[in-house]
């Protein structure tokens, strides 16, 4: 357990060390456990989370009663789709119960109780999803199954590297900045090759595609861009808060808040436009 | 944190002022958590909300067992709706279980334990609903895919706003008036857009529509109209509280009352209804 | 809250009295309650709760499961009885999450904990139940349209009459006796109208129907009227309580086993021998 | 509530009384409540129920997946299957929470908490799986409708018989040892008449089978005989814990591990074999 | 309960003794029971359980959806591996839940609650899972019906023998090193001879295989080999920790991460191979 080095690591915050005072942060801990919420703070990460859940029930429910409606060849996005529904559904399920039972309310605020809230069941699950998310894409646009499969390879590897090293990262967030940012910068790294993957594959692989289906690939580049340029925005909220500490329970909500968002657009709303495509492409198929 | 500003803002009410006393109400924190329930007001809350949790399951089944009854344009409005029950079927248990563990019996009374009852759930909830439930009705009217096309557009975009805007207006309901009512009256515009948008739809768009199916789209109209009225109702009961505080936990029961008849009849037996119109246009078109 | 006020109503019972001394019963409490149980009273209703848990369960892979086996006509028989399945089940589990919850062993006896429980939940659930069980008759019977219509909104109107009186009586169980009997009379006069139709459906409308259905049909009416009349004597159970009070935990006892018998009998029973009608009636139809 | 007389009953286990003390034990409690259970025990215990609860799990995915691969005749049998793990997949759940709510650990031993284990859950359950799995294999072996319709009333019947009287009887495993040998000897009656039931069956209608289904229709009479016969075997458990108290917790471990292998015999195991000879019927039969 | 014996088995790690002081070890806790864990360490078991759990879930999905793209012959593959996902995803879901339950966090670090952490769910439930992954090759080789049979009783019989004695070595992890590593041995034995069975099976029966389904042969054996290796790792760890107890935490997180790892490839991605070489074969044989 290491006693937070901030000052030593950047000089200043005293404030940030002031409120903490002689506490000790053991090491690992998120940001979101030594805030306290008013009551509107913390029901609106309740709500944001429950939001998620239900979006991700939902969008289970749509990606299997519409799996039909594409043509064979594009079927396996929509397995993908409902696969990472159920991933996300889990992790946001146990977010809420963690959430829940973390905090207790004392008819004023929400402070800590014997259990904490974590943030890394997100990133662990990502695994799960992103390399799905990924992969997805390549059964809608126009590849040689040689591409296909170099694409896919390279896909998992940068996912996978991207999202382990944040992962390591975000455990430094509250006892060690230099090390929160450093692997927060490698992870950025594999994050700028992805985006570089998909624009690629986007604008070049849309070519051959009917109309509409070539404008859905445009918007879905924006909406991967957008979307997935949350998550490490969500990642730095514990910098911004040791600049800003009486941004308080304000910080926990923004991160929610952020994560809730960019999950909702780059799992639920990019699978609904990659079916579109895939029923547009069906359509000119003759399916 | 606020103190209860209402006698600053309405200058009346004492009655309620010395009820609380000098306890100061925290910025975000629902009426149903500053009341206490006897048994026959806490029970009949559970009863509701399970009787909620019932009708959207039942509902479930129902709309994806007789899907296959409409003819394959219409059967995206039973998807909808199934999405809809799925959505609000883990909506209201969050409620149900929310309420179970925000109170406990004191041999007399149910009071507030050290967690909390929220109502803000439903609102970001909606955001999956009122898009779906409005967007299900194009699918069953005759309209061009180009009016199809606008009036989602519309539908979502109002739809969003009109909850949104009083998502944020609920979080005052106890501590300012003012902000309170403002934010309801902004989203109220947009209701009223909304019901406009619908009346205009149903009235104009039945016209080709077989006989039963012209009827059950004009008996629909009467059931939004009413359902949907019962949320802003529901929304302005702590504003009936204040002025009749005597009210007490019966102010709780309203509300929650309120909010599982507007939710049986706007999603389930609306959804019902729009099923039994598009079976109707199904054996018309010999299917 | 009132104080109970039964020596006043009836001039006697003063036992009952004297074994609640001073203690005022809050309004709405169920007598399951103020009873305290024996670890063979108390398991016999978890397990008697858990039964009917079961037996709804396996109700619906039943009813899903054998639906194709009976003509298309007669399929809305299933999934009625499907839905009725769901229903139960969430119904049922509530009822044993209720009880399990509500009292906690002592070493010698289990007593009330902060928790209460509660049979109002399933009045409200029979709304849902009880239209569908007697729609579903209409499916299997000869009848018009026209006949099939009137008769369903008779069922309705009259079920749901039947069972909100019943409910508003059941909260006067413990306070007020007259109250408690003048809303259980109301309820049992449509109860009466309810066998009337129920009698006069079966026994004009099976003529049409072949050999073992028009048996089938005659069995029915009688589970219908056994097992529905057991609803009513549950309760009464806090009436005999008063009368012998030494009942004591057995009372509870036999309300929810008269509770559970009616329930497996009037829905899985009624709806296994419906879909053997329907499976009868299919074959003479050349299915 | 009574004292424990098994000194009066049969005049001997002083060492019984010695344990035990002054406690004396109220009606109905089983003998898992009264023992304490090393971390070896208890926890032996949580991984046999959890054994179960996977293994109805996976029966149910297995029946439901193979039902397609038998003739339409066979098919009930699988759905019979499906029902039974549906049913024992719940109870073995409800016994696993309950054995976790039971006891907690000092750092020592698990002792009883608020909270008791139940083994009557089981019984009132296999008044659902026992006529299921009798009837089973009515479809699969050579019977008459008349015999099929006769033989399946003496199976409920009996079947009935010999659990309600068992369930009667291990309600006095640990307050009165005659009224617990009675029943479980009247209860026994029912059994040996079942079994002869069974063997009948077997041996004189598995004649016209095809050779593979013959043989295995020998296996599954092998099957029933040994597994059904640990049920009675956990039933006496509390009788040999009498006469060698210091059994201790392992006497509980003992009867929760005949159950669960009695379980996963007499229902899936006997599933699977009554399965593969359905579908080498259904072989012989050209399906 | 045996007071921990170790010195007394190996002569050495006084530092053990010393940590544990004159606490006596109750037989058949675990190693994980007697850590304490930073916010860290415990989420990481908390992220890895969680991720095993999304594993499973989407297996399942995957698994179930993919089913009818191989030929008739190879679906009981996918069938199998659905069946060893649920197993999986209960039996993970179990960890999670205990792993939450035993420890409460006391602002510092998590410690022992009245409940306990138990690997032994893990054993045997593997009695389910070991035997469908190894009979589950023998549908996609080529074997003769009598080699099938054959070789599926060996896997069966050596799976359940190298389980059965390592779950009895498991419970010694702490009390007896002796037994502890006699156990394991015999275990072994059974595992290497597994290990024979499966590479003869792999190298000899894919010799008829398509190209691209021996390759994949190829690489389950290596599959195989590695991730069930980790297996008795896992088994280890509590014995490098008493050679390494400032290990402390990390020797729990090393086991869980050891299973965790283990499940997803000897189940998931073993999985995800076998249907590929399915899929190969049925294209192969012109499905
Ligand atoms: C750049 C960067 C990150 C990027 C994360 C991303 C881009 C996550 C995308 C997740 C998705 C799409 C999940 C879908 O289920 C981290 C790891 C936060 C660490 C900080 C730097
Ligand atoms: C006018 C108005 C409101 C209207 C809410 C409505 C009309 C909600 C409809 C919800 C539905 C139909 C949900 C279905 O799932 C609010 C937001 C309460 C705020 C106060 C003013
Ligand atoms: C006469 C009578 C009653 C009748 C209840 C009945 C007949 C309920 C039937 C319920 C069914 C069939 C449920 C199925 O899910 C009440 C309301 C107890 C109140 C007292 C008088
Ligand atoms: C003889 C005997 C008994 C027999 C029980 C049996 C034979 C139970 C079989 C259960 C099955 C097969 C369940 C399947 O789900 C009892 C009742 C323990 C009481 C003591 C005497
Ligand atoms: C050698 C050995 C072991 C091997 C375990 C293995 C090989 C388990 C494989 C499990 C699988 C594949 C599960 C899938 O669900 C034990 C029992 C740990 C005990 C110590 C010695
Ligand atoms: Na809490
Ligand atoms: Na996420
Ligand atoms: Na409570
Ligand atoms: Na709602
Ligand atoms: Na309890
Ligand atoms: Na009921
Ligand atoms: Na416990
Ligand atoms: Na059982
Ligand atoms: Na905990
Ligand atoms: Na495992």
């Amino acid at each position: 357990m290491l006693s937070i080095d901030l000052p030593a690591a950047f000089g200043f915050m005293p404030n940030v060390v002031a409120q903490l005072g002689t506490f000790e942060i053991p090491q690992g801990l998120n940001l979101e456990n030594i805030l306290v919420y008013s009551p509107l703070q913390h029901d609106l990460i309740s709500h944001l989370l429950t939001l998620g859940v239900g979006a991700m029930a939902v969008g289970f429910v749509y990606f299997l009663t519409t799996k039909r409606q594409s043509a064979p060849a594009y079927q396996p996005s929509s397995v993908l789709s409902a696969i990472v529904m159920v991933s996300a559904f889990l992790i946001l399920f146990r977010q809420l119960q963690g959430w829940q039972s973390a905090f207790a309310f004392d008819g004023e605020v929400w402070r800590l109780t014997d259990s904490t809230f974590s943030n890394g069941y997100r990133y662990l699950n990502w695994s799960i999803d992103v390399p799905c998310l990924l992969t997805q894409m390549l059964f809608v646009v126009n590849v040689t199954p040689a591409k296909f499969r170099k694409t896919r390879t390279r896909f998992v590897a940068s996912g996978l590297l991207m999202i382990y090293t944040g992962y390591i990262g975000q455990y430094f967030e509250l006892t060690s900045i230099p090390w929160f940012m450093l692997w927060g910068f490698i992870s950025t790294i594999f994050y700028v090759y992805i985006l570089y993957l998909v624009g690629n594959l986007i604008f070049r692989s849309r070519e051959g595609l009917p109309r509409p289906a070539y404008n859905t690939m445009g918007t879905i580049w924006w909406v991967i861009l957008i979307s997935w340029t949350l998550y490490p925005l969500a990642y730095l909220v514990p910098l911004g808060w040791q600049f800003f500490p009486e941004w308080g329970g304000w910080a926990g909500v923004t991160r929610q808040f952020l994560f809730t968002v960019a999950d909702i657009f780059s799992k639920v709303i990019y699978g609904v436009l990659l079916t579109s495509a895939a029923q547009a492409c069906s359509v000119e198929a003759g399916y």
